[in-house]
């Protein structure tokens, strides 16, 4: 009988580990500590590899891109001056919906009477916990053996089906304890309510098919639950054209014919506004109803139809209780009206010929990198005008786009590309980061080059917050300016490249792709006023707001 | 009359600049976003100056070490991606009792009812400030003008009283809100109650000149109260020994004819060990009860007189509402037995001749630093054994020395440096920190720079995480070896040194002297498993415990 046998004991660190590895974790990113060094201990001897970056807040980044990529990611931290440093990083998980499991270590239950104060201790022996609860949607602390294995199981199917993190705390005296593996969970099938799931498809039909253009709008959610080929379908059948939001960016191929562009209200392309805000009805489908997604647009809410995982809005009525996939698949089995003449008009890629003594800029950088990304890719932007600027680039065949375009948290793209790599390494990782967001977490370069991978770095450096240069300036935006590319001597990997010309942009890439054994780390030297056509509108649409 | 006589008005924002100046602060160290530009803004024009640092967590520990040495500092961060990212460095305030003042910007009141989710936000508009209160003592959210002033006074009342962080929240549109300057605070005097003092102090005394061999135990809480007068009153008063906790480390000049060093219990010196743990009465003042600072202790409880800010304990009961600095002074009124023949011996300063060509060693670096360090230093240790081998420095004349020596939160020491020297710039940091911890947060050296700045900074590398490699020894504990030296060259800034033996270190040590006008950065190769004496100690410890 096997030891994971319903029935049978296993240990509570080996039952977590098997149970990770059953969820389709295979790398756990973390730093280990005296509270968690036995469990991590067990992680080695286990078919999981270990990841271990230079900070906690880089592993959970790299955790939290590896399981945007991987479908779930885990981290692995000590007590309070691990777990409490992660907090940003899962926050921005839970926000734009990463299925992230945090393992924390922790004092053994043993000590908890200790007559002193434990050392990485807070307020009291809840403090990390409670905190956690503010970030994660599901907790447990494996305090006792009888039901380690039921929490374990129950934790990490709330990651699964929420796609937000989870908490675990494993007390370090609970790690070799004996538990019973359990039966199997039975799974309530979250299916939708078939009569409310009839009236909402009717009411959904007819509001549809009595536009005459009714555009799609995608969001993240259909990549999280792996709805991409109902959402193909529903285009197909339909004919219709189709946006995402920033964060729901690359959801499909960017090359579908119904493409047209990334939609960002006032602040995006103005054709792509002018799309959506001029058709008939729109059908908004597992997007966040962020600020920075959506917050400037101008949707007619009564010719709106807005679905996600967790409700189904028409109109100004809601509806609950229906499952997205199976919403979105019967749409498609009930369209009878498909729009073959649709003109779709996708936003352009600039022509680009370098003006070799030209100094670069950002737009032109944009241009020029809208022509360079090769297929199979993983594009990362960090935020600020990494963000912006990137929302014109055209994501190519079998590419992925990440960013935290909700959250916008700095520092996420660097230690991203870590997690993003280990997830797909084939897939190279093509790296958009400001020089604030770069100085923020640059060690995490360190990790990337001892895991051998070669994503290729652009640090866009402007010496500053440029972003909010046009919100409110003073000193306080400038900051130190770095000879990035030098770092590469600090670690004894990679290589490295400044760019001041469109010539030497042009050199540069082509080193670059020769590159392909270790990171490329390019400093290009923008004007620090230089900014794309998106932080324009942006800025000026903000600065009324702040 | 002036804005801020009570009675006036004025905006929120400048209240709140004001009295952050009168509490004593003159810098606030944090790093703006769009929700609190805004009050970067107003504190430009104030007579606070900004100090924006590469890394929230390294503006967390630099205001920590500032507050330290000043008496109270403050924090200012945008709204969940600055403030989620300063918890474990609160953490760390609150738990080793750091008097910081932690400002959050925050989205506008009128946001509050947006149809789209705020960027920057997690699970709802209080999850920040529901995070915040696991890490401090007092909270507010500024969300009313008419009783914003009064709340601004409570919180930082409640950070000097408790020597421990506080929260404000500022949403961004209430910056320049005019709010009502009001009447000042009526002081409630927090003496203690007559009888129970006169009971406790009957019963002490009774206790400490029964008793032939006393021995003093001081602890933070001397320093964070300024209570270093009254303190070396009762030395002077009673001529017994005293020793400190390494948290309380320095907390009067260590130069004391009565000091005997710093006890550890089985972890610190033999010496220090048997003298108090063979006397026949401790008298424990102002030190937390940690496992780090006494952990190991072996102390008789029914020869214990236990006082700290918040209790009184003799023997095994407890006496309350004592104020700690009218016990030390009225303790010392009444002592009448002057202990004159008391043979105090400290851990002797070994000697120290170069071996030119011998490798460097943990044991031999702390030998040699203990004759290196000037009078008028602050001494920055980080975790591990930095922190561990420091115990055995000597901290000389006007000197300061700082650690997270209970909290032992990895790469304090860095962003310390900058706090510290920004508080007193006349004293020149000597920082110890492992190489590790420098991973963690190396970029706030160039904050270090920008800010013209002087600190030694000696990274002990190790190529790993030795302290754990003698707990559980794996691979997750070997980091990637960097050439920390070179990281000038990145910077622009500072003079970098690489030593591999006693004669390398006998020259770095003159030429960082002369070196006045920047940083100096020393990489330190040690053998992977070369440890401390307390290391030694600690892990042999430690291991029966994990």
């Amino acid at each position: 009988m096997s030891k994971f046998s319903p029935g049978s004991t296993t240990t509570i660190g080996n039952y977590l580990l098997a149970k990770l590895k059953e969820a389709g974790v295979n790398h756990i990113f973390g730093i280990p500590g005296d509270y968690v060094i036995n469990f991590f201990s067990e992680i080695e001897k286990s078919d999981i590899e270990t990841i271990v970056p230079c900070t906690e807040q880089g592993a959970a980044f790299a955790a939290d891109a590896y399981s945007r990529l991987n479908g779930i990611g885990a981290l692995c931290v000590t007590y309070c001056v691990g777990g409490l440093n992660t907090i940003n990083a899962v926050a921005g998980a839970y926000a734009e919906k990463a299925p992230l499991i945090v393992i924390s270590g922790a004092p053994g239950l043993c000590e908890y009477d200790s007559d002193y104060l434990l050392h990485h201790s807070v307020r009291d022996h809840d403090s990390q916990l409670n905190i956690f609860k503010e970030v994660t949607v599901s907790q447990t602390r494996l305090s006792d053996p009888h039901n380690a294995a039921f929490e374990i199981d129950r934790v990490i199917k709330d990651c699964i089906e929420s796609k937000r993190p989870v908490y675990i705390e494993l007390p370090r005296d609970m790690v070799h304890e004996n538990c019973l593996v359990p039966q199997p969970r039975h799974e309530v099938k979250c299916a939708s309510n078939l009569a409310v799931l009839e009236e909402a498809l009717a009411e959904s039909i007819e509001l549809i098919q009595a536009a005459g253009n009714p555009v799609i709008i995608g969001g993240v959610e259909i990549r999280r639950y792996g709805l991409e080929q109902e959402f193909t379908g529903l285009l197909e059948k339909s004919g219709y054209p189709y946006v995402t939001t920033i964060l729901g960016k690359s959801i499909i191929d960017e090359s579908h014919p119904q493409f047209a562009g990334v939609y960002m209200g006032k602040l995006g392309d103005e054709n792509v506004q002018e799309l959506i805000e001029n058709c008939d009805c729109t059908v908004i489908l597992g997007a966040l109803m962020t600020d920075t997604n959506l917050g400037t647009a101008q949707l007619d809410i009564s010719k709106t139809i807005y679905a996600t995982a967790d409700q189904l809005c028409i109109k100004h009525h809601y509806y609950k209780g229906i499952n997205l996939k199976e919403y979105i698949t019967k749409l498609s089995d009930l369209l009878t009206d498909y729009k073959k003449d649709v003109n779709i008009s996708r936003p352009e890629v600039e022509n680009y010929t370098p003006q070799n003594n030209a100094p670069i800029t950002i737009t032109r950088f944009f241009d020029r990198l809208n022509r360079f990304i090769p297929e199979g890719s993983t594009v990362i932007c960090d935020v600020g005008d990494s963000l912006f600027g990137s929302i014109d680039l055209e994501i190519p065949k079998d590419s992925c786009y990440l960013g935290p375009a909700y959250y916008t948290s700095m520092g996420y793209a660097v230690p991203a590309a870590l997690g993003a790599q280990v997830a797909r390494p084939e897939a190279r990782p093509i790296v958009i980061v400001g020089d604030g967001a770069f100085q923020m977490i640059c060690q995490e370069l360190s990790t990337i080059a001892a895991q051998g991978l070669n994503p290729i770095i652009f640090v866009l450096n402007n010496k500053g917050y440029t972003t909010q240069r046009y919100l409110k300036d003073g000193s306080y935006n400038d900051i130190n300016n770095w000879d990035y590319h030098r770092l590469i001597e600090v670690f004894g990997a990679g290589k490295g490249f400044e760019v001041n010309t469109e010539g030497d942009f042009e050199e540069t890439l082509a080193l670059v792709m020769d590159n392909k054994d270790s990171f490329s780390l390019i400093n290009l030297n923008f004007d620090r006023y230089d900014r794309s056509k998106t932080l324009d509108r942006l800025t000026s649409h903000f600065k009324r707001k702040v």
